[in-house]
């Protein structure tokens, strides 16, 4: 439970109603700022301006998966009006107030640390990450259906790199029927993509590998599908590059050889925006919850 | 190999021209009716009108998926002029051509039993529907990841009938982690879900399992999903209708009831058209190479 803690949230998307249910759920104190033209009224929660007045009493501050941008605009698709969040504002929170959010520009970093305020990026979590591989994979999934004249079972599908991402779409590609194959470097990956009953086979060696391949599935944030790699590929070959930006691809060339090539980093909040959102309630009550059974301690 | 034989394709969509392929690979003499704007030029076939002149010659007549409609017209999306398939060209057909299609309108079935010409329909083959079934599968998990803002993993998923579609189905929802129930009346169909390691109910306990669902696909040719059916689903619940026109939904209820129904017959040619060409292409080769055969021995 969140009896007696003071949550407040500023902006965000259709994931952050999630969490917002969630913390109502358990009974912390909820503020919303930036939330103005939301509809569905939440019994438990105030709607409030952006404020030092509101914000000094907050416990746990909660910012959109994306945070602020280089200026520290916060994002909200529940208000018309600007919300930037300025030095000012972490000022006012109390020292033991966390800040949530999912990946932090050096703005955001900038301003909690020079406030010795803490801050969390969520999407740094290995379980967030791995949960939230979920909805991504069914993503790529849709998209590979969609892109593409040919179905998933029976081609050869290959996946760049096994992380957190990686490891999940070879699993989903394997149980649809795909012939996979899985580039890696270390071998205890290698080892994995063996044991999975898929085709490993060594980074170093992709030019070989994508000669017959039908989709490619990139996980791996640095250019590894390069001009002389997208050379080799055949002419109906479809890239999904999951990679964050600017992903791993030659764009450029892919496009100057009519192969069609995508970048969709940030599917969760697009495909399944409800799964994304209990995904970070989750995570986020129980940091909550022991955020809080630290202070306690600490005080006790 | 098909040495020999006059194959005689009208009309059809990009799914024909893997038969086309196919046809020509395979060395038969290969004759295109309404492919008039087919950019690519396929070395081996001949572009011809619809004349009896063209037609007399044919061992096999290959009329799109969808066949004739309620007059004889054949689709065609390589060909802006109109295509009638008329009596005279059935008339003047030799006595041994078989003509194949996907389904037949009445108007196809009555022309060429008029004159004791084969009618082979392809979608009626149990080996064909399996196939098919696989990106009709595949379609289906792209419009649930589309229209839906949950993921398949984790999600309470319902599929009526174990028939062709309702097996593969049920199969690829299990791999993506769904939790799966099948509906079913046939005891052999319910031991099959079981042995699966899926959850079995019988047809008429409908009402009370679609209480929890997210995802419903039904697989039935007739009115399952009724008023009463539907008024049970949670307000957030999605059916996806696969049966073949008019699908197995009141779909007119569930659009006052806000419950999102979609009918999605054809998925094959939609999706996946090259794959779904290719399985055409596999099965129409093999029928053609024996009615060849099968019409040797009689004459030999």
């Amino acid at each position: 439970m969140l009896t007696g803690i003071h949550v407040a949230f500023i902006g965000g998307d259709a994931r952050q109603l999630e969490v917002v249910k969630r913390c109502i759920q358990l009974d912390a104190t909820v503020t919303l700022i930036g939330f103005d033209n939301l509809e569905s009224n939440f019994t438990g929660a105030t709607k409030r301006p952006l404020t030092c007045d509101v914000l000094k009493d907050a416990d746990a501050l909660i910012l959109p998966i994306v945070g602020t941008d280089d200026n520290g605009f916060v994002e909200s698709i529940f208000c018309s009006k600007q919300l930037q969040l300025q030095v000012e504002h972490i000022a006012c929170l109390k020292k033991h107030c966390v800040v949530y959010t999912g990946m932090a520009k050096p703005y955001l970093r900038t301003l909690t640390s020079a406030e010795q305020i803490s801050l969390v990026e969520l999407l740094d979590r290995d379980d967030v990450a791995i949960y939230n591989s979920i909805p991504t994979a069914e993503g790529a999934l849709m998209m590979a259906i969609q892109h593409t004249d040919i179905t998933i079972h029976g081609s050869q599908s290959i996946v760049l790199g096994l992380g957190r991402t990686g490891l999940s779409m070879a699993r989903v590609l394997h149980a649809l029927g795909a012939r996979v194959r899985v580039g890696a470097r270390r071998q205890e990956h290698l080892a994995r993509i063996y044991e999975m009953g898929l085709t490993p086979f060594h980074i170093s060696e992709i030019r070989q590998q994508v000669t017959n391949a039908d989709f490619i599935f990139n996980t791996i944030p640095s250019l590894v599908l390069t001009a002389e790699v997208i050379a080799q590929m055949p002419q109906t070959a479809f890239i999904l590059d999951l990679a964050s930006k600017p992903g791993g691809t030659d764009f450029r060339y892919a496009q100057r050889r009519g192969i069609k090539a995508l970048l969709a980093p940030g599917l969760p909040g697009i495909v399944a925006p409800k799964s994304a959102g209990q995904i970070l309630a989750q995570t986020l009550s129980r940091l909550i919850a022991e955020q809080t059974i630290s202070r306690g301690n600490q005080h006790g």
